[in-house]
């Protein structure tokens, strides 16, 4: 088994040719205009979430938003384990990171210049109407039950709540993540180029990524299509 | 049992003390906030959706907004039947009316000077972030797997869609209408002064209706903590 493998893999690798080739026209197109509007200045923590289809519903919001980055802070006790029937195969696209607890996912923000802001209802909060989105931006979203722990409202940089006007004093978490997802990027809509932010470099990675991403899927179209 | 029937009920009406005298001062001003902040003149109408968590976290986003109505077109096969643990209770709130079909929707929106806009992707539909929301406005959003239907699509005063910029092609439908009334929202918040648009007439009928609500709710909880 081992004898020629090497060179076998050697060959396949010669012979392999470029995912570009094997990307239909209006594919390339599309991951171009993917790739050109995605941000990764803006992020979504989920803090210990519970429900799959929460998670999930989140995921296909920021995907579908044009967000590259979801931070995950996973619940003890229920694995991060979005619903595929809600997320329909978006995740695939994104680059969800796992933290084994808030402190870890913090520093790692910080490092990269992130700001971290996050959903509660306090005194001095500020209005998610009123925020400026011109910088690096993590949003914070709590449990389902339990909102954000006592940790990360004092390690975060900032509170914000969105400002509701009926006796309801809640939100669904992935409606609270819609909501302000989609008002970052209306700001940003209205006061920059419909373009994202990411360097060349970081284009020309995720660009080769999703090709990447994209033949692997039609070969599984082919697959299943395959008469026996 | 017929006798003294009447005379029990005029005594009863005549010593029953106002809803308001049974309210609690904070409760009072709390119902005096929410109908200040109320509209009439966005609602959001539900074209046979089929999930009961869908349905209550609209419901839930739509009150906590400050809309008074929904509008439902009832799934044939799936009954309008919100999911308590999402509504919170908070449909009590709202005037949700079921039409029998899009046709006595629609003709009943218009006749009360409403434009209606269908959430769809079509070529030519306005961007959510283009739209001015100084006007009646109900906002339409089909079935979770169907979208909405030709004769809504036909039916309706115009297309909008909520730009997307990924590879996901939609949205959740509760997201989708927390996106838009989130929007609605902040736009007349940035053009207009935190109260809403009801008549005089019309708060003093729903700040009596909410007193009413609140009594029912007090007596409730009394009943609850009564010890046996």
């Amino acid at each position: 088994m081992k004898k020629g493998g090497g060179a076998g893999y050697e060959a396949r690798e010669r012979t392999a040719p470029k995912a570009e080739s094997l990307v239909l026209e209006p594919r390339l197109e599309r991951i171009e205009e993917v790739v050109r509007k995605r941000t990764r200045s803006l992020t979504v923590v989920l803090d210990r979430l519970e429900d799959s289809f929460n998670m999930a519903a989140v995921l296909r919001t920021c995907e579908a938003m044009g967000l590259q980055e979801v931070h995950v802070i996973e619940h003890p006790e229920a694995k991060f384990d979005p619903h595929s029937k809600v997320t329909q195969g978006c995740d695939k696209w994104l680059d969800v990171r796992i933290h084994r607890d808030f402190a870890a996912c913090r520093e790692y923000l910080h490092s990269r210049g992130f700001e971290i802001q996050v959903s509660a209802m306090r005194e001095g909060a500020a209005s998610l109407f009123e925020l400026k989105f011109d910088r690096r931006l993590a949003f914070v979203f709590g449990n389902e039950r339990h909102g954000v722990s006592d940790e990360v409202l004092s390690g975060a940089d900032g509170v914000f709540w969105i400002p509701m006007r009926g006796f309801s004093q809640s939100l669904n978490v992935s409606v609270a993540v819609a909501a302000t997802v989609t008002r970052a990027i209306a700001w940003r809509l209205e006061r920059a180029s419909e373009d994202g932010d990411l360097t060349p470099e970081e284009r020309a990675e995720l660009t080769e990524r999703f090709q990447l991403l994209s033949v692997k899927q039609r070969k599984r179209i082919y697959r299943g299509q395959r008469t026996p």
